[in-house]
């Protein structure tokens, strides 16, 4: 471009003549919506088509990427972590099972085949996998309302293979088409507000093992629940309710310990295994079972059996699984997340939300394959899994190993443990997610935040674990669409020591020009909010006329803010300027940027609107207007004269 | 404030110590959202209480308003504008009656009451009241999918009534809770594909008349409409054709007139009426129902007959009822206030959205009544009320009166009226809402738009009306979502001889400092953008290490465009930052809003990054990080000299 058709395509040197071609918006607001990490980077960086090669497989297959300097002294760490949670993921995998209804080797399968899978596609080197308890009693909640798990427990069990299936499906399938989108809809005050409320949910259905009541309410809200317990109070056994509270001090001690002397992190991870060895020792020998404590039964010896043949997509029972599989696989997906990122934020070692997807979704495909159920990485198990110093996901080889030990050999030993020792692991395990502190902080610094929160919390608690999940990104999604149709608009003053334009309101101490009203508009204008901002413009004037009793003759809107324009605000602003124009205002434009540059240029509102209305500097803008107005003053004392 | 406080509460001129409390927040908050042109100001500024009493009054009724100033003068124009729209209102009312399976005498009804019940109410001046095309059709097809309008009419007429009335209140409560805000995501784009859509298959529809065609499909998509025609071609009549074929060139000529010469809109206003009667007064002479025409039958004689009595809230229908009373509510809220606001822009006379909703709900839930169904402010009818000289809401009671005295004296003359024209009355009018230079205009303007207005219009044509309209109210909000979940952000340059920052893209003469990246982000930072804001600086760091070669250090964040933050924004600030440290990067932040500031200082995120890392001045960050820069490297030198 020549210096001349330069200065012809710029005025107050805002740039007039940017048009990029659809071809090039559409590749850069693609790439922006679904590459925002920018994935294949290091790959195209490399010259050579073999290291490209390698860097692509590296990329996709992780284990690639740290395995070759894999080392004896990074696998002692391992080891050391991989054995600690594979002490936590037996009680856990019995415990979350009977949670979901199901047999309690599922549980332990669930620990076998998913571990390994995440061992090669995961990114995350802090990720343990197992069973989580909230998703467990959601799919259980859920598929129990088409098949009842007690009248037909094979066909129960099929459609939670299915279901796990569908989950894994799905969560590739986002993560293949980068749709990590969806779950950045997950804010931390949802997740706050729903471990919380499925923690009190979770706690008052294991008073049922604590008590060893055998009937019960099969629903999970509060009032439902205090009302089953109520109604069989005369099934409540003093032997198991003394059993529950001794394990339950101990656990809640040994978590107590970990607070106070970091150090011993590894008494509270093994406590849930011993409470387990314990309890069924001591039911062993007392032969609890004519005491009236419950024990889990008959386990068989052997791995995983194949569960493909088993899924199930009848049409009766489908729109339940696909309502659990979707449900599950999004909540999973976004506790499993937001628990690998705050690891790998505080190590600073890689983790990419889209792998995790894929890995994830990898991992419940095989599982449902192989008789496991949903599994994702839980709070509990990825922390016990950091702090017992783990280096790579070999951890969750470790795991799958040992898990696979047991169930070869050990897994009648387990057919011992009273049922109340699971419930007090669960009981235990749940009172550590009620987070009230983060409720605290999310009162005092916002809100609405803590207003979403408590949706989820209170949906939870009083409705259900899905209607509460729904409340709570429904009203995320409220504010989104909110800040969208309100967007924060200012009125500007200038500062007297260094000259910059800021809100009036924030800064006191700032100026305005008599006559002149300069207003910054924060966020994109279209449909939503073109209406608004006329009317919001409107009024500023109005009440400017008002408290300063000048009549305002410029209007200034700074666009710095407005990063895109749509049709319908275009019209919006020149409705706004026909009306400005009646009243004799004059409208400037301040800063548009490059997109709302584009559409103005398109729809031929610079033409209509003059060149000269455009500015690059807000000061620029305001000297303008204070000459022009000065010149008319002088015009008219002169024909006054 | 004591100088010396202020100074301690500002540090490189942010204001850190701003803090507004909860209620002010929330009334600013609610304010902006429900009351954003603050309509009780000039009520509240008048001191006696008698005269805002008074204020109050002309606010909630309009009428009160102008009829005080109404005078002889303005009465004629008014009763020429209401001449016209009745010889329109009879011919629109009896084809949009047959639209929605109505008995012609329901739409002459709707054209009675509620003309009056606006004129009290209304806001606009220019607004003519009465059934609309696109809703008759919306609501006939909604209602007849539970009732069979030929096997029961007296069900279906009472369902009808009872749509009206959840309308009217629908609406009512939509402008008394101020939720205007609703109608904004009705988007030009939208209602342009919409109409259009509409447009087509009721052209379509008519063939049905024009053919003289007995049986027809009932589904309103284009491939059924279609296939109707073809499967009934051996009963299309000859006489009827020619008959509709010639009404058509008529009216078209009328219309192509008044787009020649304006002045003589008054004939393509009066051609409808014209048509009903020349077409009645043929098919009496030539005995036309011998032919093969069929006419609308009998009419009874008499004023609306009170309908109150015949609500059905029976469970069985009341799902569609709702349905339909809710989308058509909103649609031909959308409708009404879209033409008023346009009139009165033009115009510059009064036009409250608000308001509007009250007026159209009291009108429908008056005209439920008195045996009248939906009606709204048409297109076509507003157009012609306004060229032909309206002044006020009196036109409306002109239309009012005339109507009465047709319905108690001549209703009977236009049972002879030929369906035919009917038809090509509906044609001709459609035939102006396919606005395709609009749709030329969305493609060159914003490709998103195009494809909101594309999604209404195939949706419309192709599976249905209501589909038609959710596809594309859905779209503008996904877009809405994409918006604030992917924020534009932009790397900033200095303009040499402006020394202004500006984005680089946009400016290619900007210069950046080596070393220094500044980045403006562009919009509300919260939980669904959190993430992503975050891994965009990154990648605008490793881009610029790797186009440049320079090490960043500084990292400077603008700040003004974003109006607000949530708790997940900070924690992901709070993320960036540790990462940017870990990697020896500084991060600054540049003249935070006032709303962000509060929560930035209620979550204790400015004590823990330090107040020296705020700016207010784009220019103070770079020169600090210059000079720091600048030190350290001297530091550098000396240490290795």
């Amino acid at each position: 471009m020549t210096k001349v058709q330069e200065k012809m395509n710029h005025h107050n040197g805002v740039n007039l003549s940017i048009q990029r071609g659809f071809v090039t918006k559409l590749k850069s607001g693609l790439k922006e919506t679904f590459f925002p990490d920018d994935p294949f980077r290091t790959i195209m960086e490399e010259e050579k088509l073999s290291r490209r090669v390698i860097k692509g497989v590296q990329y996709f297959v992780p284990i690639f990427e740290w395995l070759p300097n894999y080392n004896l002294r990074i696998f002692l760490s391992d080891l050391i972590a991989g054995l600690t949670i594979a002490s936590l993921a037996i009680p856990q995998g019995i415990s979350y099972a009977k949670l979901a209804n199901l047999p309690p080797l599922v549980g332990l399968y669930s620990s076998f085949v998913p571990p390994l899978v995440y061992a090669v596609f995961g990114s995350s080197r802090h990720m343990a996998v197992g069973t989580i308890a909230a998703a467990s009693l959601l799919i259980g909640n859920t598929i129990s309302s088409v098949v009842d798990p007690i009248e037909d427990p094979t066909l129960y069990l099929h459609l939670i293979f299915t279901t796990t299936f569908v989950t894994g499906v799905f969560q590739a399938c986002l993560g293949f088409f980068r749709l990590g989108i969806l779950v950045d809809f997950f804010s931390h005050s949802t997740i706050t507000g729903f471990m919380g409320g499925t923690a009190v949910i979770l706690i008052l259905q294991q008073l049922k093992g604590i008590f060893g009541l055998k009937h019960f309410s099969s629903k999970t809200n509060i009032i439902a629940v205090i009302q089953g317990i109520i109604a069989n109070r005369h099934e409540i056994r003093w032997e198991t309710t003394v059993l529950g509270i001794i394990f339950l001090v101990f656990l809640q001690f040994t978590r107590h310990l970990r607070t106070k002397k970091p150090k011993l992190f590894w008494v509270s991870a093994i406590a849930p295994m011993t409470t387990v060895i314990v309890g069924g020792l001591f039911t062993y020998l007392v032969k609890g079972q004519n005491h009236g404590i419950q024990i889990v039964g008959h386990l068989d010896k052997g791995l995983n059996p194949i569960s493909i043949q088993y899924f199930n997509f009848d049409s009766k029972y489908l729109s339940a699984v696909l309502r659990a599989g979707l449900i599950t696989g999004v909540l999973s997906l976004a506790e499993g997340i937001a628990i690998g990122r705050s690891f790998s934020v505080t190590d600073n070692t890689p983790h990419d939300g889209n792998k995790e997807m894929i890995a994830f979704g990898l991992m419940n495909l095989c599982g449902s394959f192989t008789s496991c159920y949903l599994t994702s990485g839980p709070f509990s198990k990825t922390a016990v899994n950091y702090n017992a110093g783990c280096k790579t996901a070999m951890t969750n080889v470790v795991q799958a190993i040992l898990m696979a030990l047991t169930l070869q050999f050990l897994a009648p030993l387990f057919s011992n443990t009273p049922i109340v020792a699971l419930s007090a692991i669960i009981i235990s395990a749940m009172v550590g997610l009620i987070n009230y502190e983060e409720v605290i902080y999310l009162f005092k610094v916002d809100k609405f935040d803590f207003l979403i929160c408590m949706g989820a919390f209170l949906g939870v608690t009083l409705i259900s674990m899905d209607v509460g999940l729904m409340i709570s990104v429904g009203l995320g999604i409220l504010r989104a669409l909110l800040y969208v149709a309100r967007p924060a608009t200012c009125k500007l003053g200038k500062l007297s020591d260094s000259g910059l334009y800021r809100d009036v309101e924030q800064y006191t101490n700032s100026s305005t020009i008599p006559g002149v009203l300069i207003i910054q508009v924060g966020s994109p204008v279209y449909f939503s909010n073109a209406t608004y901002i006329k009317e919001r413009i409107l009024r500023y004037i109005k009440s400017e006329e008002t408290s300063s009793g000048d009549i305002v003759e410029y209007t200034i809107l700074d666009l710095t803010g407005v990063t895109s324009m749509d049709t319908t605000a275009i019209e919006g602003l020149l409705e706004t300027n026909k009306i400005l124009q009646s009243r004799g205002i004059q409208m400037s434009l301040v800063n548009p940027r490059m997109e709302v540059m584009e559409k103005l240029i398109a729809s031929k509102f610079v033409e209509h609107i003059g060149k000269e209305s455009f500015y690059l500097n807000l000061d620029d803008a305001v000297m303008a207007s204070q000459y022009s107005l000065r010149t008319s003053k002088t015009n008219y004392n002169e024909d006054t004269a």
